[in-house]
């Protein structure tokens, strides 16, 4: 039986995503609980990998178990075996033929930015700072740059193990409400800190050290030493992800409220 | 000269506002920082002294030095001898006159919390959690029967050191959007754990276990032994005070906006 999870964490206390040696990732944390319930050796596919520091309010995995659950066995039940930063938000049975990864059409992802002379206390590492004002009308400009299938060399991390730069980004929106800047971008699929190094290049138009066809000329470039550098992990969320309607996962981003 | 301050900060990282032998409250850690500023030892007085594991978004305190500095000093200076769980947010020269905890003619309280089945994970700490429907009219109106003076025994810790149990409370409205129930809470003083206390009994009420008149009779029977229990510190936060206009200090609660 192939169950999808819904799920949230704070990627401050974790090494990212992917399973590690030491055990301390967040796929570590929920296979070992989820093992727990299940009565056997479990092995968790999520729809994106998340680096270290990174959180998520909606990341989607499945595995497959032979163990006969009620569902509230993997949604409450697991939950008192996760540490506090993780939760599991909701369990749905999908067929054999649903992969969280493979069955992706979209990814989205939020990034939060406070744009203030004084760094977050309260939010500190859970959203991006940046100390001297930016120019909303700019970004929004250099954004557009962005969207429709693009190569995204000058902004992929050297480790990188996707097969081509090409993506296709179907949304890059910026709003702004008092000193909070939230960036929310779609893409089928994104490159190793894809996300980080076009804040790093957006933040550098926004504070008026380029004009926003810069963009242009950057993407133009591919060359990932010509770009700015990578911007903190700090306010970066894995905010949702789009499946097929026939499979019955929720196919818009959903942010639980409260993350504004 | 007298410098008056706002302060942002995180309060699991420390035993609450008031100096402690073990040097690990927020007031330790300010008048350390101020202190090293100042060139000085640093006596610092706040508006309401949080307890462990309460956040404030906008607290007000005051300190008296002989030192000459430009106001960024006590701010962006203070600010990166702070750890990051604290932050100051702004200062001002205010007049001899003027006294952090004396001035004050209203403290405002907000309380966070998060109304679903699964228990919060990237705001862990940072907001309150009830996993069971709460209905928000009953909540209202139960809170009807607590503005005006009133004698809050029933809701005041045992370790008050309060001469009177009477406060006057102006303010408590509660707002609901999707998960998020948030409680807006002004008086010109509290009782120790008075607001925690009111949420517990307010929560009692909101899950259907009594009906809202019962806070009346609560507040009748004049005794902490028959109220419900003190709610869970994670979600209240000092959320500002009011000082008379002469002093120039903003009169009204502040929230850095991202606070939902």
């Amino acid at each position: 039986m192939r169950i999808a999870l819904g799920l949230e964490y704070d990627g401050r206390a974790f090494c990212g995503w992917q399973a590690q040696p030491n055990g301390l990732s967040v796929q570590d944390a929920l296979e070992k609980a989820i093992g727990r319930m299940a009565g056997h050796p479990i092995r968790l596919h999520a729809a994106g990998r998340t680096d270290a520091g990174v959180h998520a309010c909606q990341q989607v995995a499945h595995f497959d178990t032979t163990a006969n659950r009620p569902l509230t066995a993997w949604v409450r039940g697991v939950n008192s075996f996760l540490p506090t930063g993780i939760a599991v938000l909701w369990a749905r049975p999908v067929e054999e033929g649903f992969h969280a990864r493979f069955s992706a059409t979209a990814r989205h992802y939020r990034y939060l930015l406070l744009n203030h002379p004084v760094r977050p206390a309260l939010l500190a590492g859970r959203i991006g700072w940046f100390h001297a004002p930016l120019e909303l009308e700019a970004m929004r400009q250099a954004a557009t740059y962005l969207l429709g299938e693009q190569d995204f060399s000058s902004f992929r991390s050297s480790e990188c193990q996707a097969a081509s730069p090409v993506k296709h980004l179907t949304r890059f929106e910026i709003a702004r409400e008092g000193d909070l800047l939230r960036f929310d971008v779609s893409a089928g699929g994104f490159l190793h800190h894809m996300v980080r190094n076009l804040m790093g290049s957006l933040v550098h138009i926004g504070k008026g050290a380029m004009p926003p066809d810069w963009m242009a000329d950057l993407l133009a470039l591919r060359d990932r030493t010509l770009a700015p550098p990578t911007f903190m992990p700090d306010g970066l969320y894995f905010a949702g992800v789009s499946y097929p309607a026939e499979f019955g996962i929720a196919s818009e981003p959903a942010f639980r409220h409260y993350l504004v």
